[in-house]
């Protein structure tokens, strides 16, 4: 596919850039906070970048039909109504979170979290020491897809990419579920099974976990 | 609920003799294979004993126009017709594991079998150093529920009640799913919970997961 | 051997009695807060109970001169010199402590403590959920061991017996050192490792490493 | 320091050039096999390539009277005679293995094999699904460590780096002993270590437990 990238020179920018290249998709367009370049029409455009970039992100969606996988995080109300009335005229997936495993992990534990809902549960999650907040965005999402609160151990040590690690009990049995980041190239992954996802569904807005359940 | 238990001897009798008396359930007849007791009329049969108790098993149920919850492994396939055919006339629970959190995960990983079938995986079980076969019988039904064969690896080491371990990786992530068994009366708790639930189901057959489900 | 039991009634007292009796040993005295019982003459005293009873226990050894295995914690540093005094007569091994596993962790952990004094460390333990103090008293004797403090996560959850986790980390690596508690009876084995070395031992005052490394 | 880097293009090169070049360390000789260059005179010289080139390294050793940290596995009985008889002019230290966790890890289990004895014990290590040997060379070195021989699992998934645990039990407790490589540039930090430490010690052969130890 001939994508665009907003956020070029992040580092999921490249991250983003050598996957897709390894994979055989053709990066035609750039944006950054420094201008852009073309050298062809993108069939999609991936933004990872920051809320300022998102009008002119949809500005080139508009302006080649292009489909369109978002990951920004903190955008407003009117961003997303924006990028909700963006996905009427082509496909759109939007997630703040492309980590194909904790996703897939979210989605078992919001499925089962009426079964388990008598257990108790604690988390731990598992971060290098220059992880200032505690606890993680991740371990949070994780509550909410259990749909309750519980302690959070936010362990911070050397170098390590992270893990999460849900554990419930009741009183003769223990569950843990453990995710573990080995790359963190994970997360341009999920992009691109979003962008390989986006690029033949209908217009629509996705989700993430649409795109791991295949619900086009 | 007044309650018969075919297996009286046995250890999980003793482990359901214990559980059920502390949930304010009364015991009215006891099976043996050394005869009978009774001193009133069970709402219900366990069976956790062994296939040539299930006939008069059966008999009790009929009798009494009692609920059955069954845990007896090695039936032929006649003695599941009858209890098949015992289903038309009361509710019956069988399975061969009653352990709640082990089945949880199997239901877990069979709803996402497909989503998680392009993951690598293997398995590791540790059990105390008497158990004899191996992999255990709980690490081929974990690969049942992901519809897929792994190597299994079997640790046996001093005392432990067992663990069973579930290890999904793509190139970037760690998936581990871990059971651990903290008290052998995990059974006995699952045992009563099948009860709980038929006692005041509709007559029908039902599997455990039926029963964590609640679904009557 | 023959031995007495001082806190004959309560929990450790039964684990003592029950381990020590299989293994062929003779009770022939018990001592608890309503009196005692004997049947001859003590070779070894053991005592898991109060501080209240140890000058009864200290007169029982001198009177028989019995070895002594003390296990109660919350002695005043007089009592710590009555303990001390009657060891000029008598083998005594002392500690707040018999866990066999954790206190090998310990040896190995304050052995390596300077070659592992420049790795980052944290810590988990994890309880069953009616333990009240956290971090729990063998997180704090681990934090000893390595001769500094650490973050000490507890997770309190349904019926676990303990495990402590000691994770060391460095830019590259992770070590992570666990003692998991399988069986409450860990400590009456314990006892029963240290009754065996006073037994033969010279009179002296010995703690548990002592006794694990053998040293009489 | 000024050091020469015999096997410059290798992957094991380009972590030290890096590592060491980020440390303040100047690369002053480069040798491969396609030949050499040298803009100065090295104090040291690592070698972490092939027998092949040992005539070489000990070559420019003995020319500038240079330290030598070789980590070449496969070197025959010969070649480690003529290692040694370069430590009676100059600090060498040799290792398989110059991971600083798991050598620590290797030290304690040595240091605590008897008192471990009578535990039962299994090995679990996993590494990426490329990897071909099992079980991994440092299960088998922490077999050597602990002077048995055990079960090893060697589970092969994804792209991970590669963990190590040792399982021990008894009938009442579990240690567990793990240790998880990070980043690959493990190997490179414990060269470092050990260049620093051949640097400022006397003359002499040295494994790289010396180094760890400090034993100048």
């Amino acid at each position: 596919m001939k994508y665009a990238l907003v956020g070029y020179t992040g580092r999921m920018g490249a991250e983003i850039t050598s996957l897709f290249g390894a994979s055989g998709h053709e990066l035609v367009m750039t944006v950054d906070e420094n201008g852009g370049a073309s050298r062809g029409v993108p069939q999609i455009v991936l933004d990872f970048s920051r809320p300022s970039a998102l009008e002119s992100t949809l500005r080139i969606c508009r302006e080649h039909t292009a489909a369109l996988v978002l990951g920004t995080t903190g955008l407003s109300s009117e961003d997303m109504s924006a990028v909700r009335e963006m996905s009427r005229l082509v496909p759109v997936v939007y997630s703040a979170n492309y980590g194909v495993g904790i996703n897939i992990l979210m989605m078992m534990l919001s499925d089962y979290s009426e079964i388990l809902s008598d257990w108790e549960m604690e988390m731990e999650e598992m971060h290098h020491n220059k992880k200032i907040d505690a606890p993680s965005g991740t371990a949070l999402a994780l509550m909410d897809a259990l749909g309750r609160k519980c302690p959070a151990h936010s362990v911070r040590l050397g170098n390590l990419p992270g893990d999460h690690t849900v554990y419930l009990a009741n009183s003769d049995e223990l569950l843990t579920f453990t995710h573990r980041t080995i790359n963190r190239s994970a997360l341009s992954r999920g992009a691109l099974l979003a962008a390989e996802f986006a690029i033949s569904a209908g217009k629509g807005y996705y989700n993430f976990q649409d795109v791991l359940r295949k619900r086009k």
